[in-house]
């Protein structure tokens, strides 16, 4: 099964090292991650991605909520939550394919976000099933380069607070 | 100064922790960072934003090149990168304060993506420093959640490859 693990921590240096490390320890697989701050300096906040057994995902539960750093653990399951990702893909076109990528990025709604005479970058923000989709359209090309932020995620309005 | 950090990793359990150590262990400070997939299964990429001093930034880059599990390290300033953040802001709203940030949204070009009769989430994806300067807009209102990825980086095309 998919986890989503949304995990307030106290903003100190070593914070990550502590909760990836938990991870780490017992082979348990992040499969994205993402650390930024929150509205309050002191607090940031983790979204983390993870699959295994039912049992696994239980267990990184209560082995976050141990954490001294740890201020709070949420889980939820995609279907309740917002969910959106960043993808950046650098591609090396030619003068023949252009136009090809060009429609790609009409079909998906990404955007070129820079370009010279050989590189374009596209950009795209959305579900992760649609910036894995947009990879997968422009996997024909001559991909030098993609940065993905992973899955940011939100529980929806309708799980309260 | 601020530097970004730009990482191609080893897609292996316990790969992020040692990283993240590696930051911990000399107190180096991370301001942000995203793990996401690239095109290439077996690789990871990382973006890091720290900050600190000169002789800091160039230990933390050599630090990174010696470990084992690092493909690639790539440093670039704030000026050469496109950069990208995304933020939901979950906000408890009233009738009378509604009209009021439904006109920062505008302003802002930000979403409204989920909503009930009590709760609104806002999203934005842009430059990091509209994502604050949305943040801020929003302070005075009753915010419940923030969640932020975190800078992600990919060097413009000038710089070639």
């Amino acid at each position: 099964m998919k986890k989503i693990f949304s995990v307030l921590v106290e903003n100190r240096s070593g914070v990550l090292s502590k909760v990836s490390g938990l991870f780490a320890r017992r082979s348990y697989n992040i499969d994205t991650l993402t650390v930024g701050e929150t509205n309050d300096k002191t607090i940031s906040h983790m979204t983390i991605c993870s699959s295994g057994s039912k049992w696994e995902m239980e267990q990184i539960e209560k082995q976050l909520n141990k954490k001294l750093d740890v201020i709070k653990v949420r889980t939820f399951e995609e279907q309740n939550a917002i969910l959106k990702e960043i993808i950046l893909v650098k591609i090396k076109y030619t003068a023949a394919n252009r136009g090809e990528i060009l429609e790609i990025c009409q079909l998906t709604k990404a955007e070129i976000v820079d370009s010279n005479k050989d590189y374009m970058i596209i950009y795209l923000c959305a579900e992760p099933d649609k910036t894995t989709g947009l990879l997968d359209m422009l996997g024909k090309f001559n991909i030098t380069e993609v940065c993905r932020t992973g899955t940011l995620a939100m529980s929806k309005c309708s799980l309260g607070e």
